[in-house]
């Protein structure tokens, strides 16, 4: 079992044990997922991009960073275990798109031309 | 190496040969990860939550589903990469306190009472 | 001037006040706006449609709402003022295509042919 | 009658002569105007902020946000109008407390002692 897996089958467990499957549908907890998303871009809508990448320096910031980069890997995590998709493999066919539709040469450099990654 | 950490060297290496690292600073990932989880609301915006709990029957909407999660696991591992956080385990760290504070007894079968999961 | 006008006109104030007009780049308003969705996410995220059709009926989810949106608007409407567009005027003018795409005789009653409004 | 009560007019109707006022609960309008939202961060994500300062010197990319931003009001508006919530009175109410909580005097020049705004 990968980590992710066991990740999965402890949400799974934990919603269990509450009765909470009743609400997590994919579209209930798609919104739990943009809703945790906006408070990590509260951590980061004033601070430059230069400060964003010392932002770990601050132990508080770094303490509040990692909390809610954990509410967003949960939600997502349970996503899509309800959903039944498995997120490293999809990244993976994705990346292998990517690989091909930007190529080193002639992408290198520049943001501008396409956005990254995906 | 896990699963996370392979897609993660992927990512950094993917970065590193079209020179955009430098566009990497967690400020522009959180934006990007929001902006796609911005696309995967919009999948499921219109659909009761009924509907989206069997929306992977359909071939067109899973298709698009997977591509969507595949574009916020990307976003959402290489932030975590270039803050230097492991997501599985600040996830587990969460959960601990969750259990703790969502006990069984006293939440049972009710969202209203508190936020489910974190 | 319009009401709109003379909120973003108190903002531009209140941020001047402060010297705070050096952090309201566009950039930094627009993830702002977007926690401030985040927050408004959170209040409706695990109640049905149903539920969320009624849901100021409850005083304090009312009073939550109605301070979630303010915040939202708050953030538009400066993110608006500094890049000088004025949001009636162009709503109006993507209306005007809306209702040229969307024709009553071809879209009534169905929401998966085409995304309502917009 | 104000400009935004005009606008949320014309976006009802615009509902009601297709039949879509079924498909606008708040809960699937919250959704929306939070996709709308990512799109318009995909338009800045990669952008320094002070590139973000100048966006609308580009004819292309001023075009891109105005139908962005046109697509936020046109959500905000018609979510606001479900729940019978009148945006601009509510903003102001929240700017009195604003005003109150971060007095000019302490908080002068600084983001960090305080989220600006709201």
């Amino acid at each position: 079992m990968t980590e992710l897996e066991a990740l999965a089958d402890r949400l799974r467990r934990f919603a269990q044990d509450r009765d909470w499957e009743q609400f997590h549908t994919p579209k209930n907890l798609a919104m739990a997922l943009a809703g945790e998303v906006g408070e990590l871009l509260s951590e980061l809508q004033w601070l430059t991009p230069e400060e964003t990448a010392n932002v770990m320096d601050d132990p508080e910031a770094a303490k509040r960073l990692r909390s809610e980069l954990a509410d967003v890997t949960i939600y997502l995590t349970r996503l899509a275990d309800v959903l039944g998709v498995d997120l490293v493999d999809v990244a993976h066919t994705k990346l292998d798109q990517s690989e091909k539709r930007y190529t080193v040469e002639a992408y290198r450099g520049s943001a501008r031309k396409a956005p990254p990654l995906v």
